[in-house]
């Protein structure tokens, strides 16, 4: 296997191809080569088979791939065969969102914690989930053996969360806050950069407007 | 102005840009090179002439680029000197969290609306937003003038929602719920993909496994 190499952009595409199989498995289809795979959901057929030869020979010569076998492998090897335990940090309305949020559950990450400073939210329950007293975050993390912080908190208090986190031992991160954080290497920091998004439809729009002008 | 050729690439990295110069200005900071600007926040010199040089012209000799100026420039080539009006569809834990989303004002995003179908909700207010019905949506479009549609509904209704937001003509799309959407040509589709950012994690945490096992 050579994982070590692995980029960001592959797992990023095994995520994708993953989510195309549970379609053909959903469809009652059992096996596609790698080129009606590409056309099916344009995508890059070479690229396809460079990635997957990454981890394995999945291919069966003149079947293509088997369906449920390429995606037990993708589940695999993205981890997603394994519960994950989530500490989100931040009990506002975004942190209370995410508790019960099914993308989570769905990436088997189940949400053990919440944490916050207000006392009038310590001790409440977001369904089953507890909001613990931010105060109580490393023996939480110790305790619910949480692997993922959660980053739900505004901007001037991300940096310090994060600064929290490192401490605790945790590893991986999902940041919310709209602010660049500085990680380090051990860490990994993904941030769900709506800022860019918004952006990129305001832009949409205002070439919009300036053609309707024009 | 080459601006019909530019792709999203681009104008995600000038959202880049921007938010790098507003720290620049902040700290008081009045012109920049593109070598200093590169080095200072990781980017390529060579990839920012050529993107802002797609706008205009805004370098000076042997000065480099003035700080406000180029902000003033960016602000208005992503549009965002224009307020938008935000109606939100799904008034759930993640469409309340959202009415008061900070990185939204900041794009000078302002929710005008929340949409909901359930009775218990419909007329309720989330601080000064409303919550109306979903059968109202078209109208409501008008009379707020919405040019911008949050999807954060649940996976099952999120294309039912996307084909309402398409019949009542708003082209620019903010999607939550985990699904692709089948959109076209003439609206934009941005969706806020959690599940590859998990799933990312999730590899990234597997790999840490079984490098201790290893």
């Amino acid at each position: 296997m050579k994982s070590d190499k692995i980029s960001e952009f592959t797992t990023n595409r095994l995520s994708v191809y993953l989510r195309c199989l549970n379609k053909l498995a959903a469809a009652g289809e059992t096996s596609i080569s790698s080129e009606s795979f590409a056309l099916r959901f344009d995508l890059n057929s070479a690229q396809i088979r460079k990635d997957l030869a990454n981890f394995g020979d999945f291919g069966v010569r003149g079947l293509g791939y088997p369906i449920d076998t390429l995606r037990e492998n993708l589940i695999k090897i993205l981890g997603l065969d394994r519960e994950r335990h989530v500490g989100i940090i931040g009990a506002g309305r975004l942190g209370m969102a995410l508790t019960d949020y099914y993308g989570l559950r769905r990436a088997n990450f189940t949400v053990s914690a919440l944490f916050d400073a207000d006392p009038g939210k310590i001790g409440k329950k977001i369904g089953q989930v507890v909001i613990l007293d931010i105060k109580d975050f490393s023996a939480a993390v110790k305790k619910y053996n949480i692997d993922v912080a959660v980053i739900a908190v505004p901007s001037s208090a991300a940096q310090i969360a994060l600064q929290m986190v490192k401490q605790s031992g945790i590893k991986a991160v999902l940041n919310f806050a709209p602010v660049p954080l500085k990680s380090g290497p051990d860490i990994k920091v993904n941030s769900i950069d709506l800022t860019t998004s918004l952006e990129n439809l305001s832009y949409f729009l205002a070439k919009s407007d300036d053609a309707k002008e024009g």
